[in-house]
């Protein structure tokens, strides 16, 4: 019977986020042929409102794959085997970056900081100042960590790398419209991010913004990139206002309506909005004993990971938010897989699923015996809506 | 910026209720031609499956109308002028019935009782009685009554008229499927109901049944009558299984989905799940030091009147909740329209819908100067959810 209430799934988690309407809709358009006047102008148009989210002048590209897709970019396109990089690692997604490197033979010096705090950036300081010889190649960084709901310092870990020949990388998937983030004003090489995020639409598209410094680096890279080469990617863009392989084009059409509600709302505004329910979402927290695992000052506005509440098993607590409340949350991710769970508010979320999701993890939690009081939390939570 | 939120409203009034996706997907389909054997089909399909939920094997015709339009029918179809009926009166749409009938020249003889209370069998009993030479050709009730959130006892009122030769006629427009009514269990000779309350479509079809002891009434029936003759729509039906004029063939093919999911849920299991909406809202009302109109044995299972609280202007309680929360609540409506506003647990309603509605009523009353304590009544509410 789980289809007759599809509509009222609450989709709480740190993306795949709620599809809008007006977005469904545009999906929902005839196929588009993707070799026509009409496809370029429709890639034209949503390559500049990207741009303009990212704050960004640089080439930015669009790639028909996940947000890991254009990770690996941001690795194959630069990268030579042999070469250095650091990797600030606070979680699991930037886990992900050391995987790729690996996988392309490079060699990162991994700067390892607690799961659920923000990266350091003195210890970024002191590994960039023991690169002596400028070896390092590129710096990869993550905005928002999935895993631990930890937005990290981006413009702080950016300032300290001063003028270092390195490449300075950004995996702002989670991030990206959710939290500030200055391509250009913080001298950011290249950010990625994908669509099934803020951007409202389902997994398909990942974009990548490469500035000039980031194409110098690329000239001298051998590895084998095909697929997602950006070269190609921009040598079809600049030229033909078109893509190298088929591209997602239904999508596309989705993102031009994403977009647009984007723009319709404001990029300060949608990130006001997610830092609403951040806050909405941690006082409740907090009034029902729970704790946070980041402290505010990292707390992300896409995601709020939870510490597990006494010996509670966190994937009972999804199951029966799931199964009796027809709400989609996470349990925990890596290392932290059994420590914690996660409520995501990120995209398309409203005060009101806030508050039912609210109501129904105190019913939740009673029900493995946590000692909550109901109601406790959604008042918290009603507090903190008055508040504005 | 409203539409950038549409998904997020919440309509939580007595109809029209929530679509379902599946059932929007339906309605999205190309249009249908109405002289096809296609057509012939469907309109086939979707009569048989509404008699199912009307618990009858009398007529059922589907007219392209709002529930008025066969509320005229259930008038003009049977009656002429000078006839006498009695018309059972406790609320505003009880009242239509009399501006119906007068319209076309009938003679109600009125039962009123206070509006917020069932009808009175004995009442209407005493009516009858008095009726010596059975003059009295129609009695009219209401199944559930919108304005005031109460469902009338419509097995009782109909015992008590017996062998009496009026034909009975319920407007269960917002009661059919809601709550139990057996149309040839009880011997209800004309049943009307519409498309956009239980059966979660938009407005535009209204479903009329038709005993025999209504088509004999039919036949000395010498009222003008075209668009709306019961007649010409039964024999189309039944010769041609067709309708007389211009259907609203995309509804019918939305009407399909909805009866499918209808059947896949349950008759049973539909107005379980509408008595819980109802018992979760009415728990909540009381928590928050509200009252309700109705007493428990009255009380809708498709709408909460709620008494307003102190002198709270209730267009205000009903304004805040659309301005700031995206939830629509209704003021009262006639003679009611100051003194109560009503919650609708109706159609397509999740518990986590009315933990929202519950959560946002408790914050707007509070702005409004209500004494409110914040999560009392979400409290309330998931006490009794929990009790299933």
């Amino acid at each position: 019977m789980a289809n007759l209430m599809e509509d009222k799934q609450i989709l709480m988690i740190p993306g795949p986020t709620p599809i809008p309407q007006r977005v469904l809709r545009a999906l929902a358009n005839p196929a588009v042929g993707h070799r026509t006047p009409g496809f370029s102008r429709l890639l034209t148009e949503v390559t500049q409102k990207v741009k303009e989210i990212y704050r960004t002048d640089n080439d930015l590209l669009i790639l028909t794959s996940s947000g890991t897709g254009a990770m690996e970019a941001a690795v194959s396109n630069f990268l030579n085997p042999g070469d250095k990089v650091i990797v600030m690692e606070n979680g699991n997604f930037a886990e992900r970056w050391i995987k790729i490197c690996e996988a392309y033979g490079a060699i990162p010096r991994v700067v390892a900081g607690p799961w659920g705090q923000q990266a350091e950036p003195a210890a970024l300081g002191q590994a960039l100042a023991a690169d002596r010889d400028k070896e390092i190649k590129a710096v990869y960084v993550t905005h928002n960590e999935t895993s631990t709901g930890v937005t990290h310092d981006v413009r702080a870990l950016r300032a300290v790398c001063g003028d270092h020949p390195a490449i300075f990388v950004v995996d702002s998937i989670s991030g990206m419209a959710v939290s500030p983030l200055e391509t250009d004003a913080w001298g950011l090489d290249v950010v990625v991010s994908g669509s099934q995020k803020a951007f409202m639409l389902p997994p398909g598209l990942a974009f990548i913004s490469v500035s000039p410094k980031a194409w110098e680096l690329n000239k001298g890279c051998e590895a084998p990139s095909f697929y997602l080469s950006l070269r190609a990617a921009k040598k079809n863009l600049d030229d033909k206002k078109m893509t190298p392989y088929t591209p997602a084009a239904s999508l596309l059409v989705g993102l031009r309506e994403s977009l647009s509600m984007m723009a319709e709302e404001g990029l300060a505004n949608i990130q006001a909005r997610h830092a609403r329910n951040r806050d909405i979402t941690r006082a409740a927290v907090r009034a029902m004993d729970l704790t946070p695992l980041a402290d505010d000052a990292a707390a992300s506005a896409a995601v709020t990971a939870i510490r597990r509440p006494g010996d509670i098993d966190v994937k009972k607590i999804a199951g029966i938010m799931a199964d009796k409340y027809n709400i989609i949350i996470a349990a925990g991710q890596g290392k932290l897989e059994k420590e914690i769970f996660r409520v995501g508010h990120l995209g398309y979320i409203a005060a009101t699923d806030i508050l039912a999701t609210v109501a129904c993890l105190e019913m939740t939690l009673l029900e493995l015996g946590w000692p909550a009081t109901l109601g406790a939390g959604v008042a918290a939570a009603q507090r903190q809506i008055l508040r504005g």
